[in-house]
């Protein structure tokens, strides 16, 4: 049997360390997870009860073309169904989108770093990745756009992005999109659109008439609560979406995801708590970094990048054995670290268990 | 924007009608489906406790590996968990496959007809696709042996085939599998596994220890009845399921599916009693086809393939206008129908359905 040479050696993606893997391998007892984005006050209470009335029919297919969330999302968002596509989480519509438009000989482009799995998708459709780095956390869209040429078929712009938490404004975005030519596609990835509380921060969803080689990604995974149900899609003109569904499997999300998402949609108070009191916890942890002389990224998510001035991966061990997981290994920020932001009383365990590092670090050197 | 030119015009996905959109039609308030294979006895109530666990953690992503699941499955079916691989239903273990192993230049074997979704995502991949005519509605194994070549990468065997539910025994299958090349992935598609009661059929598992390149795929849309919750997986020698990996986004199965999968393998008597109310809806179904002088194919699954004798899609609208909703439109069988093995209930109604749009059709002819 042979494989497709390239997909041999391709890394498999690593998420963050399970909670019960963590108290078993250091026979912990309580484990603060803040390392993969979740929400930490959950999801809305009135999603549990839509999920409820769906039990019974398990033994259903889901609709294979999510009409009615579809179309209250589309109304929503004040555009149509055609112009809406939905995923097994966006990460499946990353997917869906290589499958459809990347073969070998074409070019790719995106930020170092950013979220892994556009370039693991690119490489898995044989296409060649620019990847260019950040400047101070944030794209360099004009660096991208100098790397576009004939062959390039797709530049992906993670705003905010992942992982430093970092924005482009509208300004900056409009520019470039001007400059992009209409031949190539444009991802720009709003995983944590519903976070974002900077003024500047584009509104992209208009701009679709305007640009319709442009594709926006959202997902019920990050403030909605619903991770645990995969459930994403992206949005852009009728022409791109189409083309993008001829390459999605027909029934690609649950019944139950389906359900839960439109509650959640009606939910939008739940949406703007989260976001207050992320917010919150986004200050209480920036004054602690800034008392203890650690830069970080200006954050528009509910995470943070911040600068531990030590090796990240020793950093991420010495949390690690005081039950906290946090993420580290990022290679361009070797000394980084990206930590969730957590309810309050798990950003007071996280400042400590850092603080006790950082003390620990600086006695061994 | 290009997209891959070849992905442009695969025809979409055809599922069957939904039933409130008959309704809303055709003024009804009573509509019966058969036409998804789905299990009218819904799932083991055992399955809705299970998931009620699960609804306050919908915040935090799936275990991405599926670890409790897998370690599950694996020692029931006397596997290792290296062997298996968890996917969005088995469609998109199907996917994978073809994503790791199909490329432009390839060939690939499958029945004519069989499951739609092997050749789309074929033709996706830029493979050749080989279609080797049905014999009486059963694989034509030796036919398909003879279309391999260097070229050939992979050779799909729905068993049971759908949409005729006929099976090849293991003696059949075990003399192609001899005979098939080491460099041929050969692939398994077991969907209906445990609807079927005869004897000769092959227990393939057992097999993989022989035949490295074999890759068996089931399912719990099927008699486990949570087709709702898109929880399929593959069977096969670590290697090729490590190939299959490489291409799988990190979480593409839910929470919820794997504990309600997880819950559902356990409770085996709720399977073997689908299994024995199916076999009597196949014993009343092919009593009255008997009567009525039409002939079908012998079914190992929950659904039938049955001539009517009149083309197929006017026997499909004359069944639609009273309520009942079934499949046609199966290119080699213009006058054939299949039909998914309902409740006692269900099944009278089909019958009854069946004999007045066959009066009519008789009458009108």
């Amino acid at each position: 049997m042979k494989p497709k040479s390239r997909i041999v050696n391709i890394p498999v993606y690593q998420p963050g360390k399970p909670i019960e893997e963590v108290k078993r391998e250091l026979g912990l007892t309580e484990v603060t997870k803040l390392a993969s984005n979740e929400n930490p006050y959950g999801s809305a209470p009135s999603v549990q009860q839509a999920i409820a009335a769906e039990l019974t029919q398990l033994h259903l297919y889901p609709d294979g073309g999510a009409v009615e969330l579809t179309s209250e999302l589309a109304a929503s968002l004040g555009v149509t169904s055609e112009q809406i596509i939905f995923g097994c989480g966006s990460d499946e519509i990353i997917a869906l989108i290589t499958r459809a438009f990347l073969e070998p000989g074409d070019e790719t482009i995106m930020a170092d770093q950013t979220f892994s799995v556009y370039k693991s998708n690119a490489d898995i459709e044989g296409a060649a990745v620019h990847e260019v780095p950040l400047k101070n956390g944030v794209h360099d869209l004009p660096g991208m756009l100098a790397q576009i040429n004939d062959h390039t078929k797709i530049v992906w712009v993670c705003n905010p992005n992942n992982p430093t938490g970092t924005i482009v404004d509208e300004a900056e975005l409009v520019q470039f999109m001007d400059q992009v030519p209409s031949h190539v596609l444009v991802v720009l990835d709003e995983a944590y659109y519903e976070y974002v509380v900077d003024g500047a921060y584009p509104q992209s969803v208009p701009m679709l008439s305007k640009y319709p080689n442009l594709v926006i990604l959202r997902t019920f995974s990050k403030i909605y609560g619903l991770a645990a149900l995969r459930i994403g899609y992206g949005i852009g003109g009728a022409d791109v979406i189409k083309l993008i569904n001829q390459v999605r499997e027909p029934f690609n999300t649950s019944r139950v995801g389906q359900a839960a998402a439109r509650q959640a949609l009606r939910d939008q108070d739940f949406v703007k708590e989260c976001r207050t009191k992320n917010r919150e916890g986004i200050d209480y942890l920036t004054g602690h970094f800034e008392r203890l002389g650690l830069s970080y990224f200006p954050s528009q998510t509910n995470f943070i990048m911040v600068d531990t001035g030590h090796p990240a991966m020793e950093v991420f061990q010495s949390m690690l054995s005081r039950g906290v997981i946090i993420r580290a290994g990022h290679h361009k920020y070797p000394t980084y670290i990206r930590v969730t932001v957590g309810t309050a009383r798990e950003n007071e365990i996280f400042i400590r268990a850092l603080e006790e590092t950082l003390q620990e670090r600086t006695a061994a050197v």
